[in-house]
């Protein structure tokens, strides 16, 4: 991998980061939380589902190590609050820096994972948790149910990512073909998901069937 | 310990495990969550209580090392989409399994914790959370107020588990026997608090009271 | 350090403990918890923050080494059984306990942050979680929006601390004084902001904008 690589995807790290901040931001506004919870929930929103992953590993969680992650979710709440009658208008660029986001999160939960020498399954795991946990812990803060465990596809794209990766490795294909290759069907996933509408089935849930288990 | 014990040990906690992932699924089910979202819910629920055990006692997760409960939580969602509308007349199956997965999780949460050398007060608050974080955790998740912390005795039954377990140890009975007995005054525990409703005090609230304490 | 100074701050940490675990369980309270539902909020309010700290130091969570955090949660638990009605005349009384316990907590999360290796801006955030995610926590258990993220000045101030030991670090003060400077400014913060109702701005939310974005 060449010196463009790494900052190519440092970029699309830093855009993912950003989107994931401004969503978690935007959502604690609607709350009317102050300056301080909006950057709380944006920076968990951003960096919260890979220090799970990271705290599983056994390993530093990776924002602790660059003052990126700090400095970015701090860009995206003064961008929130200086722009934000104007945010809705971007609403679709947001939503492509958050699918990009979502796609390189998981591609690099799942690398990390794999090369802690874990199985692929606990890879894929890992790489859905690092791309959608965050989103998961903000809505835990803001007082809401799980918007990705209930609309369209989201975590799921990450697991068929992870799957497409899996094939790749077993190919033997080259790292940064499966990288590509796992990124792209994630966010194809995540852009048909949206465009179509496709969620998961829902289960019949029976409102009285907690009588006796707990 | 022969080769009949852990293969005997290992259906009881597949048991639990499924017992925890069903109870998880269903209360995911009730608030229209999507299959992933119920799987997910489901799996945190089972195994949630010992993922945050493990990474306080500074170890892997257990359920990285063995694709099992994967598969367990798998099959449970694959058993309330199959079988829902004959699910609540299993209830008090399922009650049973649960309260023998909270017995087990209970026993498997000590001896982890006395076999990292911890003392006797840190295994039993650590056999409390492997039997019952998980189900704060799905409660969490739902939005709902945990229901352990309202009805009938849940994690309480841990805690006496525990004393019979120290009291045991510093006996010292047998490992089986230890074992047996701690699960059974989990599992009896458990059993008698819901036959009786056996409630803990709650304490009188006063609702205004936070007014200047945070 | 001579042999008075730790037992002052033994003396304080225990106080702040107290006040945070009294905290817990009267809002535990008012929501019809049991009372072992109210002495895990009471506890998780205590040292919550500083177990999180303590996973993502990789270090084994400070209250795992010595009981006296569970008994002090015991205490509080007792206190708050016993005396409920007494205990709003004693709110200022608490509210300083509890500003206190903020300024200590944040301190020791500094301190321990920088023993570690770490740089200062990942010693502020840790002293800011150790103060203030215990609330966070008791919040999400008790199912409401973290008042943390809302109310007067209450993290912030953990955040000005960090600002001062630095400041003092750099003017390479000796500890003592540095430490009294940090918790003094916390302090000083966190009682101001209530007095004068000082609160962070907070955000225009618009309702709508979670059209498109996760």
């Amino acid at each position: 991998m060449d010196i463009t690589m790494p900052t190519f995807v440092q970029i699309i790290e830093f855009l993912g980061t950003f989107a994931f901040a401004i969503s978690g931001i935007r959502l604690a506004s609607a709350k009317q939380f102050d300056w301080f919870g909006a950057y709380v929930v944006g920076m968990a929103t951003a960096v919260g589902g890979g220090t799970f992953r990271d705290m599983m590993l056994g390993t530093t969680p990776f924002w602790m190590t660059t003052p990126i992650y700090v400095i970015c979710s701090a860009l995206a709440l003064l961008c929130v609050i200086m722009f934000s009658r104007y945010l809705i208008r971007l609403n679709n660029t947001f939503f492509l820096f958050d699918a990009i986001g979502l796609a390189l999160f998981a591609i690099v939960g799942i690398q990390k994972t794999l090369d802690f020498g874990y199985p692929l399954w606990v890879a894929i795991i890992m790489g859905t948790m690092t791309g959608a946990a965050g989103g998961v812990i903000r809505d835990v803060f803001i007082n809401e149910i799980p918007l990705i465990f209930r609309k369209e596809i989201y975590a799921m794209a990450c697991v068929i990512g992870g799957v497409v990766f899996g094939i790749c490795d077993y190919l033997e294909f080259n790292t940064v073909v499966t990288h590509l290759l796992c990124g792209t069907s994630v966010f194809l996933t995540r852009l048909l998901a949206v465009k179509y509408h496709i969620c998961l089935p829902t289960l019949k849930g029976d409102e009285h069937q907690d009588n006796n288990i707990l």
